[in-house]
Order: structure tokens, then C-alpha cells, then sequence
């Protein structure tokens, strides 16, 4: 298979799915919309999760399992939650298959029916707070902090790899909390949990905001959100986290006894990122030359390839590396050497180009003989002759500095696309020429975001928090406003 | 709730099922057959995970993520393997749920079914092989050497908690390789890799064998097992690896082009362990107070409760501690200082006694002026005053001879619990009065061990590896045989 990518600029979507099949990240399966995730890119979602994972933890949350399976009749105690989520899931409405008569092969056995269908879950609020209801009975119960790394199933028509596909790898919090303002702080709290890991581990800068009535999470009070900006002008929602109030308690029956000893109704939040993280680091970053990876995510961090004619002299060089290998491994930074004699150098480079390794050293038998190896950065494509001497300390400025350097970059990026406008000509007229986030007055009304939604396929990507106030008069209809909001074609 | 449990010599069965429920590990669900894995559960799995994921990354797999749904066609292409996983699925027949027309709900959109059901896991060999089919072309492609951390769905009638439930979580390895020798000593080196795990962290004494051919997988060669032994005498069988042969190669048709250019079926394994691990554990140690952890696997592995009467008392042992967990922690060792004001200090111990922590340490003031603590080792329930110079030290060897002594109690137990009987009277007598494992000649045919077990509901749990060579007679046919096998009943 070539390596070579159709540029971005020629066709960003079809770059965007080759990359991901070619590095070896993901790949469509036989069964419709469902991805089989490959081993680099299941390295990379590894990583993503033990940050996360540890991020959840030291602010006081446990991991625990619940079913896969939701009954029916559980979905339709919310009101909302149902109409949001009955549209699109897998129904499972038999539990046995039986040999065809015809030899045929396999068919469903009817008489294994089962009296009420399961869905798989596409979403666990219910599943969860249908057992929250057996576990809290007093506020000495609460708060109640767990989450869930589990599969979920959404049937979507269109889908993309990682973007949006049938089932998706997620993790989901459902917290349970004695008093309103504590359920509102941990949903903020799990907002900037989240920003912290986008921007200083996936180095994408997001935006956090407030969802308007018509994007928020059905069920949800309030639902806070990050919003990162892909190269492509398109934004892209990377994580939400909402405020559930009393609607599920209220739905499941769960009170507990307070310390005054009245019953009341718990509060809730719930809050998930997904797989299509991997989707947002993919397309902030990479270039046309395939994947460029945040080095705190890299599987990879350092891959060493030896330029050699003889055999002698790949010994000679492997002697060496093996241990320049130990101190860079026993410093915690990850090191392949391919020593492949199958491939040539230039194949090796290319290949680790299109996975995107942060530094790339390159060491032959002159380097041996001057004490020095040659050092490529992944994100500059800069080449540099070094010493051998002090190997450690550079690769771990240059991983620092590349870490830094790519959010600097895609903040830069954002900045220069992120534009304020007052006219609805011009609102149309960036969306279309110039792309990004546009920063516009609006009404505070449905029937307004669905118009512009109707006219230029720009969303409100979110009502930032901490938002300027400013008195001002909304896009499309003059109507009066006090701020603005942020508007952008998404993902 | 009461934390007494009733005793094992009284009822194990209801033993077990209030202990798990009790100790918080877990507990049935709204949902048939599932169960929900709280949070304590959960950090014992999490523990489980993390050394067997080392372990298979150290000896070269890599994880990956394959599709929850597998299309009906996919199962019927091995023929034993349809037989083996088609009588017990869950089936997804339909894509949408819609509004009731009377009002009183959601229900299935007859417009929404699929053109062919899909089938959620009960194991991933065909959905696997169908992607390999992609991934291998030549000898250079091989091995692929990949693990799957999944749920899996099987629709058991009778379920346990842990032992046997209609949903678990699993690990399954599935291996592709050029030769039948590598395939072979894939799954050898996979038995090792469970049998270590179990044996060092998991403290649970291990017989390696192979299955006979009416146990094997259904698909498999050859079923390798390790069989652990219930304190109640019962057999568990703790993990399976299978030597696939050809055999989904052929039914998926993935060949390889060999060193020598010739196209050749590509050779097979598959590999897995369960949240059925969490049951083996629970069952092989643990006493009529409560759960019994290994310390490796514990994740509080010491808890310090203060014994105080003032506020006073209490900040002084709080001071105390707080430099004694410092540097516990600062040793890797997992410590919990519970210094709720709600409960009385009895009322804790039990609590970790219930739940299994492997020391607790109780302090007081008198502790403080002495420059003592007590501290108190969950297997043996003995306590012992010590000095607080030299903790560290004293823990770690505490928690290294429990961790042996617990291994060498239930090694004693198995020993004196495996019989060698020559007389199917005895054989009986032994089943119904001693239990445990019985070493017996049999004479290698299935129709003698279907019979067997309809007697005595004993099952052939393995061929021990590196069985000894004897001559013998069939302890119910007669027939000669040429070594003994291992009966017992079994979870």
C-alpha cells in the first residue's frame, strides 16, 4: 500500500480517512458503521485513558462496570432522555439462534423472544440510576462519584472513523450529590478536568462554554462543553459534561434522608469523552505527510534507525544504541529501534513519518567514529547533526518543546480564526471564505439558531463561560442581545 | 444492612452470594442475568488487569478493538464453533425504537430491522479472523500477536455473581502464525503467562492440563486449562488457551504467502481469563468474617483506624499518621487512614474485615507515649504490638509472608484434597464425602465420561501437563488405560 496522502488542501476528508487507515490507526469492519481500532492507534487511545483515568481519580472518583443492556421500559421514565436517544440504538429482542431447516445455517429461534427488548446501551443514566436507587439512602451516602470505561452503541446513518461511528469507546461519570451547588461544581469541575487533559496532554486548545438549550444533552438541565478547532476551519465538541438536576432522581424514585432528616430528591451529573478524541488529535495536528503526535501521547517517542552497508557496522551500531536505548527508557521515554533489514532507511523514514514519532534518530558508522547522531523533529521536519554526549537532555527539551510548541501552534491557528462579526453578511461571508469560529450577537431564540443553522450550516458551538457582557443586536434579526456567542460549521 | 455472614460449613453457597454482595464487589442488576461491578469490585479487577496487560505486553501482544457485533453469517462458518456459541446469544433484530401509538411508551419500529441480525459476542474468533483476512498477506505479516480487553455476552439460565453471568468482562488473545510448532507453543507460553499470574498474585495453586475433546472450545485443536480447587472441594476452571489449528483460517480463508512462496493457511490461537478470576479469588480464600485478599491484588492493602476519645486525641494520632502513610505510600504500598467521626472503631474492623484488607493498624494515645501501634494481619486475625520505629519494614514483610502463606494454605488444601482412587466405588465415595480433585485411569473415550458424570456429576477437568506414563484400568469400564486424568466437580 502507498504511503502517500492526498494533501489536505486538495481534499481534507479523504485525507483525513486515509491517514487514519494508513498509520495503522483504525479501519472500517464488516459490520456496518462499527470501527475495529488497530493496535498503534489502540496504543494511543491507552494513553489518552491512563491520563484520564488518573485525572478521575485524584479528584476523588471509582471506576465501577454496569450492564450493556438498558430494558426498554427504563428509557421512557425520562421524558426527554427518551426522545433523545430511542431514535437510534440496537435492539436486542431474542436470546437464541437455532440450524435453519434447509441447512441453510443459523436463524433466529422465535419461540426465544424475549418479553421486553434490551437496547444496548447508548448512554447508562438509566441502567445507573436504577441502581443508585438501592444505594443511597442517606446524605452520609453522598456524594456519589463513579465512573464507567465501557462501549456504547449509537446507530448512526452517516458515520466516519473515530468521528462518529455505531458503537464508540467512552467513559462516562454519573455522580450523585446532596445539594444543587455541589452538582453544578462537579460538573464544572469535570469541565476543566477535561480542558486540562485537551490542552496540556492532546495540546488542542478548547474553548469552554455553555450548550444552548437546543444542543444540550437530553435530560440535562445545563450542559458545559469544550470545543476544539480542527485545521480545516470546522469546529469540533471533545468533551461535555452535564448538569442533570433532580430529572433522573425524579424519573428512578431516588431520595435521601438529609442531615435536617427530610427526604429529598438527589442531584445528578453525568459526563463522558470518547473515542472521537482521537479524531480531534488527529486532525489538529497532523500534516500532509501523515500523523504528527503530541510527544505526552506518542507511543512512540523516539525511534532510532541505523544507516548501515555492512553487517559489521549495524553490529557496531546496535552495540551502541543498545545503550543509548537503557538511559533514554530508564528516564521513562519510550524508544523503538528498527533494526529491520527487511526495509531500507528511506521506507523506515517515511513510515515513521506517517506514524508520527516526535524525534527520529538516525546513527551511522561516520557517527560512531565522531561521537555524534542525527536528530529529526517530527512537528519542524528539522534535521540536526548532535553529540552523542548529553542524547538525554536533548530529547527531552526537544519532546518538551514540541509538546509546547504544537498548542502554541493550533492556538495560533485558532486566534487567526476566530473572528467577530455584526452583520450577517459577514457572518456568511467568513464562514465561507475564511472558516473557523465566528464570534456573532444573537437573540437567545430557538427559532433564530435554527434559521442560521437552516441558512449557513453554522451551529452555536457554545455560550463561553465567563462571556464579556456587551450590549449589541442579534445576526439575523436585530433583535437585542447582551453577549456574544460563538458560531462554527462542526464535525 | 448486618455485615454477619452466614457460615461456609452451614450453607457456601449462600456463603459466597452474601459475601460478594456485602463486601461490595458486586451485585445483580435490573437486567437478567447481568450484574453490576461496584466500585470495590472493580479496583480488584482494575488490579487484575494491570499485571496481566504487563504481562502479555512483555511477552510481545499489543491490544486492539474489535466490533461488539458479529453479523449472523460470520458465526456459521466454523461448523463447531456455531454449535458451540449459537444456542446462547443475544440477538439484535431491529434499529429504532418509536413512540407507542397509545401513548404508553416506546416500542420496536417494524420499519427498522436489519436485512441480517447481528449477534452481540459471545467471543470474537469470527469477527477477528474476518478483519486478519485484511492484515496478512505474507510470512513477514506474522505473528500478529493481539489482545482484546471486552464485554462479552453469553445467555446463561442459571447465573452466579462472577461465576457465571449472561454479560462479563474478559480478555481474549487471538494470534495468527506460519507454523503449526509456533501456534502451539503460543498457547503454551499463554497457559504460563495465566498460570504464573494466578499462582504469584492471585495466590490460587493451579493444575496446567488439556481438556478432553467434549471440553475443548468449540473450534479448537487442543484446550489448554488451569483448574483451581474450592475451598468447598469444587474445581474452578480459571482460564483457557486454544490451539485453533487451521481451522478459522480455512473458514475465513486467510493464507499467507510462506518464505518459500508458496500460499498457506495461516495457524491459529485464542486465549482468555474472566471477571470469573474475581470468583476463584473470593472462593479460595476468604472465611466466615468476610473477604481474604492477596496482598498484590488488594487495593487497600492497609487500613488505619484511630482509637481516640477527644478531639484532642484525634488531631494528635491524625499528626502521627499522616507521616507514617507518607511513607508507606512513598513504597508503593496502597494505605487508607479512616478517620470518620461516624463510626466506632469496632464497627470498622469489621468493615475491613469484611472487605478483606490484609493488615489493620489501630492506634491510640497510649500508642502515642509508647511509640507503638497494633497491628492486626486479616489471614491469620492475630494482632501484635509493635514499635512504630521501623513500620515500613515490618508491613512489607507482613504483607510478603501473607501473600505466600496464603498460597501455601490453599496448595496444602488442594494436596490434601487430590485422591488417587482405583475403584469407581471409591471414586464415589470420595466425591461425596471428601471431594476435591480425584486422580483416576479412564479409558479415553467420551461415551465413559458422559456416563461419569450422569453418575456422579464429576467432569474430566484436565489431562495434567507432563502427566506420568502408568498402566492402568478404567475405573468404570475396565479398560486399559496409560495415565490417570483429574475428575472433580466443578463451578
Amino acid at each position: 500500500m502507498s504511503k502517500k496522502l492526498t494533501k489536505r488542501a486538495e481534499d481534507y476528508s479523504k485525507w483525513y480517512n486515509e491517514l487514519v487507515v494508513k498509520a495503522g490507526l483504525a479501519e472500517s469492519s464488516g459490520v456496518r458503521g462499527c470501527m475495529v481500532i488497530k493496535p498503534y492507534g489502540y496504543a494511543i487511545w491507552e494513553k489518552m485513558q491512563a491520563e484520564l483515568d488518573r485525572m478521575f481519580k485524584e479528584t476523588g472518583h471509582e471506576n465501577a462496570y454496569f450492564p450493556l443492556f438498558i430494558p426498554k421500559s427504563y428509557l421512557s421514565k425520562e421524558a426527554d432522555h427518551v426522545e433523545g436517544f430511542a431514535k437510534e440504538c440496537a435492539v436486542v429482542t431474542h436470546y437464541r439462534l437455532k440450524n435453519a431447516e434447509d441447512g441453510s445455517g443459523v436463524v433466529v429461534d422465535p419461540e426465544a423472544k424475549l418479553e421486553e427488548e434490551l437496547i444496548v446501551r447508548p448512554t447508562s443514566e438509566t441502567i445507573i440510576w436504577d441502581t443508585y436507587k438501592k444505594w443511597i439512602e442517606s446524605y452520609r451516602d453522598l456524594p456519589l462519584l463513579i465512573n464507567q470505561w465501557a462501549n456504547v452503541v449509537r446507530w448512526e446513518m452517516r458515520t466516519r472513523l473515530f468521528l462518529r461511528t455505531a458503537e464508540f469507546l467512552w467513559q462516562e461519570g454519573h455522580t450523585a450529590h446532596a445539594t444543587k451547588e455541589e452538582a453544578v461544581e462537579e460538573a464544572a469541575l469535570i469541565l476543566d478536568v477535561y480542558a486540562n487533559f485537551a490542552e496540556q496532554y492532546m495540546a488542542v486548545p478548547v474553548i469552554k462554554g455553555l450548550k444552548t438549550a437546543s444542543e444540550r444533552f437530553a435530560g440535562a438541565e445545563e450542559t458545559y462543553c469544550i470545543e476544539g478547532l480542527m485545521q480545516d476551519g470546522k469546529a469540533l465538541q471533545a468533551g461535555t459534561s452535564h448538569f442533570l438536576g433532580q430529572n433522573f432522581a425524579k424519573a428512578f424514585d431516588v431520595k435521601f434522608t438529609s442531615k435536617e432528616g427530610k427526604q429529598e430528591y438527589v442531584w445528578a451529573t453525568s459526563w463522558g469523552v470518547s473515542t472521537r478524541l482521537m479524531g480531534a488529535l488527529i486532525m489538529t495536528h497532523s500534516d500532509d505527510l501523515g500523523l504528527v503526535l503530541p510527544p505526552k501521547l506518542a507511543p512512540i517517542q523516539v525511534v532510532i534507525v541505523p544507516i548501515y552497508k555492512t553487517e559489521e557496522q549495524l553490529d557496531a551500531i546496535s552495540a551502541k544504541v543498545d545503550s543509548m536505548t537503557k538511559e533514554l527508557k530508564a528516564s521513562g521515554i519510550s524508544v523503538k529501534y528498527d533494526r529491520r533489514t527487511t526495509h531500507k532507511p528511506g521506507w523506515k523514514f517515511a513510515e515513521y513519518e506517517l506514524k508520527g514519532v516526535p524525534l527520529r534518530i538516525a546513527i551511522g558508522p561516520r557517527d560512531l567514529e565522531n561521537g555524534t547522531l542525527e536528530i529529526a523533529r517530527r512537528d519542524t521536519l528539522t534535521k540536526q547533526s548532535v553529540p552523542q554526549e548529553g542524547l538525554l537532555a536533548h530529547v527531552q527539551e526537544n519532546l518538551a518543546d514540541m509538546q509546547e510548541k504544537l498548542f502554541q501552534k493550533a492556538l495560533d491557528y485558532r486566534t487567526s480564526h476566530t473572528t467577530e462579526v455584526d452583520s450577517f453578511e459577514t457572518f456568511k461571508e467568513v464562514l465561507d471564505t475564511h472558516g473557523g469560529f465566528v464570534s456573532a450577537h444573537w437573540d437567545g431564540t430557538a427559532e433564530t439558531e435554527d434559521k442560521i443553522k437552516e441558512l449557513t450550516k453554522a451551529t452555536i458551538r457554545c455560550i463561553p463561560l465567563n462571556n464579556k457582557r456587551e450590549e449589541g443586536k442579534c445576526i439575523l434579526t436585530g433583535a437585542p442581545s447582551t453577549q456574544r456567542v460563538l458560531f462554527a460549521k462542526a464535525y
